[in-house]
């Protein structure tokens, strides 16, 4: 064998070792960052930065194709059911024929590296965790606020108000149609919160010898097919201040009608929260008040709203929100549900929040779906 | 040539351009997410998952002298300036004399691959603009809500109410003793801030026929050295209400008094932001209230904060901090500055914020400094 051939032998072997080192070394990164990505909010919001600084070689011209490809493999990975509308494939178009040969060449050596390390690093999550944030999170966070992942909720912390910004859930009808065999005790006291510092969470000091008791965000009765995330509705992080009448009739059936609707269309995205509302004083002066109770001045909100955004299993045509906004007073028990039916933008005018990611609102701005009668029939 | 010296060639330059090119790409993505913090403070802030993540092949048994060595470059690079107490860097206990090894293996290697790839990807940042979310940030992020990185100054953002939740400025001697040979214009209103959605955003009809003028958190006067920076105090996400007579009299003069400080002790970091503080309505009864002005309903807050933290530059000794609470009236100009010295932990508990990560606190809670009494002679 000639020397020319072994150099020449040597310098693929080398280039080739080379190119699969960075990949492996890439695919690797990629696959630690979604593990981290399904319990960290935040590195899940930063995925476009952090994936489009992975791109390979992080040579400019190869991004076009990472991105897209990264956006396809998060929309396919993480983001499961109807995300029509919300997917973030890749625009055919905007890819040559050649990204497409390089697009097509690292999946496979992508697919090859990825049973070749499954034996080096064996601490990749499966696939349904992979969902966790994603699948509760799919209609993006209305703010970024010191936000808490639960098992059953994403949960943004006001530490000003020691109470939350928003509660979202994903409401499955399998989990509702189930009951979990252990009983379900409801706990005497609510459980403190140890991912919120003592000083910036309620206590139930706070709620003694007040007009109020404390109300879920995330419902536990959504959650009864499972004891632990049952109890975790049950966190200091998911009560507020609630009005007793209000608790027992209106918002009773409103969670209620939230449940008939998963059951109905297969799941539901709900958002829950707190509003601070202004009253007029005079002519042009309007002033915000609320009560604030016990020695960690929780603040008891004027107004709650509720979110629901609802997709159809077997359909997938674009989703359709409902905006609700109730006064937290008591409110006569017969009231309509529809008449507290409120528009979505002066949800987010007053709460500081975006929903749907703002962009994509355009398509969802359909005619909201009036609530069924048969929530009166329930009562 | 035997067949046997060219195989045992082959596999080991195939073995060390792996190695080597899982090298080239985990440092161009280091340096990358390094640009993209530069600009990104929620990246920043997950930085330690991240370089964790890519840590080279993802096994975990090098993982410990990765975080140790990255923890350690994030303190000489990113943080300048006296930070003991606040270095993130490796203890050498922890460290054993193989990993020291394997450390200085892999420095040298990231060198000659920081040499050898300069041509490949040269969109690094210089070393100074690498400092700027870690150089003004370097006592951490008293919240993570909607933030904002200026030339200047960092901000989060309270779309709730339309105005900052704090404003983090490094006021350094070099700006205040020079001037921008340029003349420095007033702006005759203050200028929209195009990263803030409008329905979240104050503009000028709202400060029209009320009580109240627009205040500068950060303040202009502090970045007089540079017509850019000036201007950008003037941006409406860093404008509160504020009483007249407090902006004129007392807050000038809280602001003259951290130039002193600026200018005696080299550099101080500033946060400065509103408060809503609860009033007792009866016994046992507490309630927040303030004013709302405007369509925008931008709230006036009841009172504000500015905690200053001072590092000697000759003396690497702790910082010292000191927090003044001062109310959103007017107050009596010839106060003394000292009666509106304020425990730290009330503000964090009345402002909903963290101050120093909350874990170094132990290490700071020095007894304050008095501030000097020149600060009257300057009225």
């Amino acid at each position: 064998m000639s020397t020319y051939v072994a150099v020449a032998l040597c310098a693929i072997s080398g280039v080739s070792c080379f190119i699969i080192g960075a990949l492996v070394q890439q695919h690797l990164s990629f696959r630690k960052i979604k593990s981290v990505m399904v319990t960290d909010p935040y590195v899940y919001q930063c995925r476009r930065q952090i994936f489009s600084s992975l791109a390979m070689f992080g040579r400019s011209s190869e991004k076009l194709t990472t991105s897209a490809e990264t956006g396809h493999s998060i929309s396919g990975e993480l983001e499961p059911g109807n995300s029509r509308g919300f997917s973030e494939g890749q625009d055919p178009g905007s890819v040559s024929t050649f990204d497409h040969f390089v697009l097509w060449g690292r999946t496979t050596a992508q697919k090859a590296i990825s049973y070749m390390t499954l034996s080096v690093a064996q601490n990749g999550h499966p696939q349904e965790k992979l969902e966790h944030v994603a699948g509760i999170m799919k209609y993006g966070f209305p703010g970024m606020d010191d936000i808490h992942v639960y098992k059953n909720f994403v949960l943004s912390y006001d530490r000003r108000n020691r109470i939350a910004h928003w509660v979202c859930e994903h409401v499955r009808d399998e989990c509702l149609m189930s009951r979990d065999q252990r009983t379900l005790n409801k706990p005497n006291a609510y459980i403190a919160d140890t991912a919120i510092p003592a000083t910036f969470s309620a206590n139930m000091r706070d709620f003694k010898n007040t007009d109020w008791v404390g109300g879920h965000m995330a419902s536990p009765q959504n959650y009864k097919c499972d004891s632990v995330k049952f109890l975790e509705a049950y966190k200091f992080s998911n009560i507020v201040p609630i009005n007793r009448g209000l608790k027992n009739h209106i918002w009773f059936r409103l969670e209620n009608y939230v449940r008939e609707m998963a059951l109905e269309y297969g799941s539901v995205h709900v958002y829950t929260g707190p509003m601070f509302m202004p009253q007029r004083i005079t002519f042009r002066n309007w002033s915000v008040r609320y009560h604030v109770m016990g020695m960690n001045t929780v603040a008891v909100p004027t107004h709650f709203f509720k979110i629901i955004i609802r997709e159809d299993r077997f359909n997938s045509e674009l989703p359709i929100m409902e905006g609700y906004v109730v006064p937290n007073t008591y409110v006569d028990k017969d009231m309509d549900l529809r008449s507290f039916l409120s528009d979505i933008r002066d949800i987010e005018h007053f709460a500081g929040l975006k929903f749907c990611d703002g962009q994509q609102r355009d398509q969802l701005d359909l005619p909201v779906r009036a609530p069924s009668m048969s929530d009166l029939q329930n009562d």
